[in-house]
């Protein structure tokens, strides 16, 4: 017999009754029933019923077990009393009489995590004992969830034609928008590599050197600031480029891989296959962000007309300052003071001095009226006609923010989602896909200054000609898959072309020598036949995070660094040792200095 | 149509004859006949002819197209007089009229490097333009090669119940053997991440933590010194792990995956189905090696008895000093003074004094007769007797080495595979493998001090018992897999035990404090129910190498470092900027100091 197990604890069913077998696995909880010992083994598999009592060879040795102890026990199956059958798992209708045991490895003190039970313990420590805290069920499902997720998006992507290649993660620094990961040199001292925040040059340089469909499950390395919903320090990506392809090509391209996965994996839910293209600033305006949640009906609207000039005069005389407009967002069925001044609450706690609003209600003849203050204000006449623009009724209501949109829009999309959730608008149990396209190629930064919005290896829209008009109407062939409410892909055809690129650089500041310095390898790769080319990446940890419904994505990865970057469980970051610091003729400066 | 393509270069056959169609490509070769251009046009998928004579509106326009430029065209398929008809390619029966291109890169200035024809290049300026020489036939064929080998591998490995888990790239320094890449950490000053060696221990822990069958394609770090046949960063291993196994159920994992890969991919080679297990002192005596190439059927033997007080005075005072051998090297069919002289010649090179031998050969009065200094030396019964040990005969020769083993054994295996290769007796289109295991845990290094010769995570056959005596007869369960004279895979059956381990450490001179300082997170993760676990990794890398029947790395990795471990397309390593190294709070020591 097999040193260790005949069967997985999963396996054993009432067809196994009668026969001698040998399990291996943990021991998830023991139960003495006067004299008689019950231990739930468990493996990666699955659990199964042993017991044993004083008649059997192996009841003092397995007396002294505790739960997380590994043991290996041979035994005869046994049918459980219809009874005392446990429908819920594949070995409930058996359980097998022990007549050996072996401790494998036991445990040592007492456990600082138990895995039997839902009790919940602090970060710290399920994170420094990780491998506690994984032989969770909830834990090792989400592991197994994503290694699933990992290997169907490889199969998805083998099945329509791409090729996975590796691309290198010791490289040169990039500086591409957040900050490297530097990797200093020992043969050559003061020299240092970068770890690639994501293979953006390699993939587009794999399409330069002729290979047709790339992609990878790539680690992407960042030294990010701590923020509660990301990894302080790498991350993974379905990273995938192909060559001669328009934008309509990676749409195409990507749409069935994601939909096929969501489908798979998303649990019951429904995935809608309508995917709409919506233009970034006519997200920014239905939405108030580039990153809808399509299950929410709401629009916004610009309502700016029925305020010009109204007797309402905070809007009235922002509206006569350039750029200021007003926006609606129309609130179906939410038409009480009750409900409108908590969301006029929510939108202070945002940081707005408020949210007018007005809502339609049956007036005390029976007819429906308009109330709230802004209607007041307005007069009857104004009202109705924002009314029927927003298509609203009796029992809804609107609320209104105005000034310059990129001041309000951000907090206009969240007011959005607040009512959406609140009022049951938004449709539970579905993943609603969009794509959001035309991204302005350049913004003003905080000084000021014309920079890249996004990625400045994209290609503009228009071409060199467009290039030489205002840069901040140039929009670019950038695209973002937005779910729930979630980025989940960006990409971008590529600027393949040397002359777009270096007048693309020129807008932003940088002359032709920086963009050499900076993006040596690339420059030189598209003077030498160049296909044009475009791709996109997709976030591994958000995607599972999605399946999974879940918002820590330490909870997504096997062994994450907490939050300041720690690895608690390995002890990493530490001190080099006074050799390697030599050898890398590097010296630590003091904190202080 | 499409913007780029209505077909790929390799798609078109006569069943098109007649249809407009759209290609894209480069320019792989032009020829000017007399007014008709013929363009190779290439892409990813294969090659199609396109023409164009003066009658054709895109004449003037791909008269100017020169070699690598991408270009696009659209044009009527034609099918070719059958004289001219090519067989070699799929679309050799057509070509395509040309009637409208349009340049999508152009190149600029002289190719640094030319795609078409197979003349070489200096390695630097081949990695300088990687992306040219990445076109070229040969290199594409190796990299699509490799891609193919890792889907391979990972659908075998998903087929057998595996799953793939990422583990952390930016982690804790681990003094396992080699030097670690370090990486400062930013938001603590002074302390450095590491890039792992290997997913050594992170593998272990996924064990520990209830999973059962792991494996990765994994990237490991290392800062070696520079060296041909290897890369100076980086390299991929097929990393896995199983739990609640013996050696022989992780063989019966591994074998049918590399095996089936071999025979997918061998191009023709046959699969040797019979993987011996061999124990690697027997491996040392009989092979001079640890990975034996068994393609070459001799087998060395100890001879030792028969030199023992004989008249070779050489050997015969070496074989008084403790420890001594004397081993033959039996060469089937080398039986000429020739011969042997140059093998004599090629040990000498080898830093030998030289190899004795005998050969026979047919004498003068028509029998077999014993010919070369030692036969004389010997007489003729010993000299017999070692023929008979050898069983060999007329025609047939034999080399003699001699001394302490572990000083002339590589050079005897050395030997050995020049003898085989010279005489034709290594069989050639045929991989073969065999388990080397038994290794030994210790062995003395330089200084004479005990230490592990291989894994110190091996579980030492014998278990704690055996640690109480002699440690350089201590064996491990430690194995590798060589093929043809390789090493492709290198494992072991993990100390999953705390005392073992311990004691272990202990006799390698290291006190239970710095186990736990070293690897902590796995001493820690020991006490609390590990499970009896093993497993092995196989180089990526090296799989290609073989099956491409290519001995230089760099060709079988898309994007390789040079031997001085820079990136010569990219530039790496290169200086930080000093906003970079404060922000680090480290300081670059000058060259001198």
């Amino acid at each position: 017999m097999h040193a260790y197990r005949s069967h997985t604890c999963a396996a054993l069913t009432a067809a196994n009754a009668g026969e001698t077998v040998r399990l291996s696995g943990w021991v998830h909880r023991v139960r003495d029933h006067g004299g008689v010992l019950f231990i739930d083994l468990r493996d990666h598999y699955g659990i199964t019923q042993v017991l044993c009592d004083g008649d059997s060879a192996a009841f003092k040795e397995l007396e002294k077990v505790r739960a997380e102890w590994v043991i290996r026990i041979d035994g005869t199956v046994k049918l459980r009393d219809a009874s005392l059958v446990n429908a819920k798992i594949p070995t409930g209708e058996i359980e097998v009489y022990v007549r050996e045991v072996e401790v494998l490895g036991a445990v040592d003190g007492e456990l600082p995590l138990p895995v039997f039970g839902d009790q919940d313990y602090p970060e710290e420590t399920r994170l420094t004992y990780r491998f506690l805290d994984l032989r969770r069920d909830s834990l090792h499902n989400k592991m197994m969830l994503r290694s699933n997720v990992v290997r169907s998006i490889r199969n998805r992507m083998w099945d329509i034609g791409f090729n996975e290649y590796q691309t290198p993660i010791i490289t040169a620094s990039s500086p591409e928008g957040a900050r490297d990961f530097l990797v200093p040199s020992r043969l050559h001292p003061g020299r240092f590599y970068a770890l690639p925040q994501a293979p953006q040059q390699f993939k587009q340089l794999i399409m330069v050197a002729g290979f047709d469909r790339y992609f990878q499950i790539a680690p992407c390395f960042r030294d990010e600031d701590p923020r509660a919903d990301r990894s302080p320090t790498d991350f993974y990506q379905l990273d995938l480029e192909m060559s001669f392809v328009s934008q309509e090509d990676v749409f195409a391209a990507v749409q069935p891989v994601i939909q096929g996965l969501f489908e798979e994996f998303g649990n019951g839910k429904t995935v809608d296959p309508d995917w709409p293209l919506i233009p970034y600033a006519e997200s920014l305006l239905k939405y108030g962000s580039d990153k809808p949640d399509l299950r929410n009906p709401i629009e916004m609207q610009i309502v700016s007309e029925h305020f010009a000039g109204s007797g309402f005069a905070i809007f009235a005389k922002l509206l006569e300052q350039e750029g200021t407009e007003i926006r609606a967002i129309p609130a179906p069925t939410g038409g009480s003071r009750k409900f409108c001044d908590r969301m006029n609450a929510f939108a202070q706690s945002q940081g707005l001095p408020g949210m007018g609003y007005i809502f339609w209600r049956k007036g005390d003849n029976g007819e429906m009226e308009a109330a709230g203050p802004l209607a007041k204000n307005i007069g009857p006449e104004r009202t109705e006609a924002i009314r029927l623009q927003l298509g609203l009724g009796e029992g809804d209501a609107a609320f209104f923010l105005g000034g310059k949109p990129e001041a309000f829009e951000a907090i206009a999309g969240r007011a959005r989602n607040e009512i959406g959730k609140e009022l049951g608008l938004t449709e539970e149990g579905v993943f609603k896909f969009a794509w959001i396209v035309d991204f302005p190629m350049y913004e003003k930064d905080d000084e000021g200054k014309i920079d890249f919005s996004h990625n400045p290896f994209s290609m503009p829209q228009g071409g060199l000609e467009a290039l030489s008009g205002d840069p901040l109407k140039v929009l670019g062939y950038q695209y973002d898959l937005a779910c729930n409410g979630y980025e989940l892909v960006s990409g971008a055809i590529r600027n393949h072309k040397l002359e777009i690129m270096y007048k693309a650089f020129e807008l932003a500041g940088y002359p032709a020598s920086e963009v050499e310095k900076r993006f040596g390898g690339m420059v030189k790769a598209f003077k030498y036949g160049a296909p044009p080319h475009g791709g996109c990446a997709a976030g591994i940890d958000r995607i599972v995070m999605l399946l999974a419904d879940e918002i820590n994505i330490r909870e997504v990865i096997m062994f994450p660094m907490n939050q300041r970057a720690e690895d608690l469980m390995m002890g990493a970051p530490s001190e080099p040792t006074n050799e390697q610091m030599r050898e890398l003729r590097l010296r630590a400066l003091p904190k202080e200095a």
